[in-house]
């Protein structure tokens, strides 16, 4: 994988291998890689043709330096942009992105790039997951968000009226690109929300990389060294859960620590990012999975403070409280979960902990439960 | 596999094997299948609920039969209903039977049964592979086209503007149950449509298999016991083919004999079932490879006769002129052929023949060929 673009960039690429027999591909995360995708697309398919698939803000910011880069290497290209926002996870956007691609006459064996955050990845990858039974892909996430978490492990999909991502596949894309130096264009409340999900990796099963986080936290904000450190660990974790259960038989559901909650929340204010968008949700729902543990007697109090504390830190909200506007109901929230597509014969599962660094999947966890704390918990 | 149902029946159920490793599964050929599936949902996966997705015009034919055995073996279930023909096959059709699963809260662990013709089996079938990213399904197929070809191989999709099956998962079933009774139901149009898809196999690679159809084609329209055996034989073929090239990236190719014209006639009269049903278009598609190849010289005169004759005797069209309505133009079938999936690399790929049972994939076609062809046999 190494091309001249790594060199251009001093070496400094880390390169993160995710292990999934014949469906293996390398992420790449370093400053500057965005502007190499040309050559790298010339020297991973040649003659392929590209469609860029990007929402409106993102096109306006990074468009340019894809369509320099792809047009230097001589590689033919589409572009096709959606509205931002969760809400172009819909059939609706995604009919127009497939048809799209059909009128530009795409073949199976040409690519699509996924330019974009969560959003976008997500929604380009399932396009072309069943654009003619297939197509492969490349993620260019652009937010820490999709860098660290969706842009690696294969799930891609649309929401539905009845919950998120509930309709998708599994399509692994064949390269990621993580540029950091394209983070400095996101706002300080998009950042810290892709930066609940690195805090994640730690709360699942890295107690030292969570301490790790702790130490290093503002030089993360500040986009020094240790971001693109971060955001390696992140996916070196992710990628090995990843392969040990590519479609979420078994330890894959680790990585839905704080989910079951989030989602729940995410569906209450259906989908509105003025009030809160998946990270913090994320945030939220990781620091009740705390809480709902201590409250079972599985975790201490404190650990659940220091949890909490380091979101907090971090700008991000730990209480279903901070979101602005109505205060989501307990009744309405358990609901949300139910039709959650981690519901496996009747009983439900949840991704509990020991403490910082042990959580684990816990099936059967008795709905009454979960109702009492949410009652208890919605007051805070 | 054996269960009471195959007892039941005398011990005259054929079982066909679909070997794709860890997607391997069987179909069962036979009488009275249908009445025997709530004993093998029971068995296949116990405590799983079912979603019946049919037709009207097959739900109140055979819905009744599937009812009573779901019910006899406690078997929960949910019916969904779409309007019969290929329009169902539809982003519009597909979004509402995804939206009546979910509000059925069917779980991963649940199974579709795809109660239908090639229409319900696509349309079911892509449903169950999206669905929360993946259930299992099985195909009940009730039309003749659709136990010998389109209930086995795992193709699964829906149409768009721009063309047929554009849109698509590779999606196994669990299970193939082909009721040979059902086919009684069948008008004479749609029997000899589906028997198109039989002779296709014996015209790809086994010129025996073909004249044996000469020998039995009046047999099998009788419903006499050479109808199992027909289907059997086709399903052998297929399932073997499939084996080797389960996404089509080389010899898989060689089922689509007749297909791409075919295709292009379906585009043609908009999928316009009064006009040209699917198995009709691969008949006529099958006479033109034929044709086309004699004007290449690479097969006889004789062949290309053998082949019309055969398929006249059936009750089906071998000439565009046959279409009702509107005679196609050349160039606007030859636009389609464009358009269609199979082209690689901007080259034609067609299936051609040295003669009876002995098709192959030709690639780099010349389109000039392919147009001074069509201008021709389109005068026919």
């Amino acid at each position: 994988m190494k091309t001249g673009n790594d060199r251009a960039v001093g070496g400094d690429t880390i390169r993160v291998a995710v292990d999934l027999g014949e469906r293996s591909y390398p992420i790449l995360i370093g400053a500057d890689l965005l502007s190499g995708i040309g050559g790298r697309v010339r020297d991973l398919r040649p003659g392929a043709r590209c469609a860029i698939v990007s929402d409106e803000t993102v096109a306006a910011l990074h468009g340019g330096t894809v369509r320099d880069s792809l047009a230097a290497a001589g590689v033919e290209f589409v572009e096709i942009t959606v509205p931002a926002g969760e809400k172009s996870k819909s059939h609706r956007v995604l009919e127009g992105v497939l048809s799209q691609l059909l009128d530009a006459r795409l073949e199976r064996s040409d690519l699509v790039l996924a330019l974009g955050g969560g959003v976008v990845g997500d929604l380009a990858g399932f396009a072309a997951a069943i654009y003619k039974r297939g197509m492969d892909f490349i993620q260019l996430p652009t937010t820490l968000l999709a860098q660290v978490d969706s842009s690696v492990g294969g799930k891609t999909g649309i929401n539905a009226a009845q919950g998120k991502n509930l309709i998708g596949s599994f399509h692994q894309p064949i390269l990621v690109l993580a540029d950091t130096g394209v983070l400095k264009t996101l706002s300080k409340r998009e950042f810290a929300a892709g930066y609940a999900e690195v805090a994640k990796y730690g709360l699942i099963d890295d107690a030292a990389f969570f301490s790790w986080l702790e130490a290093k936290r503002e030089e993360i904000f500040a986009h020094g060294p240790a971001l693109a450190e971060a955001i390696a660990a992140s996916c070196r974790a992710k990628a090995r859960i990843v392969s040990m259960d590519e479609r979420e038989g078994s330890v894959r559901a680790l990585l839905n620590l704080g989910h079951t909650f989030g989602h729940a929340l995410e569906g209450f204010v259906q989908y509105d990012a003025s009030r809160l968008i998946h990270g913090e949700a994320v945030a939220i729902g990781m620091a009740q999975a705390h809480r709902f543990s201590n409250r079972m007697n599985l975790a201490s109090g404190d650990d659940a403070a220091r949890v909490e504390a380091h979101l907090v830190a971090a700008g991000l909200p730990v209480t279903v409280g901070a979101i602005p506007g109505d205060a989501p109901e307990a009744a309405a929230l358990f609901d949300f979960i139910t039709q959650d597509k981690k519901v496996s014969g009747g009983k439900l599962t949840f991704i509990l902990t020991k403490g910082i660094g042990r959580s684990y999947i816990a099936r059967d966890v008795p709905p009454d439960e979960v109702k009492a704390f949410l009652e208890e918990d919605c007051r805070r």
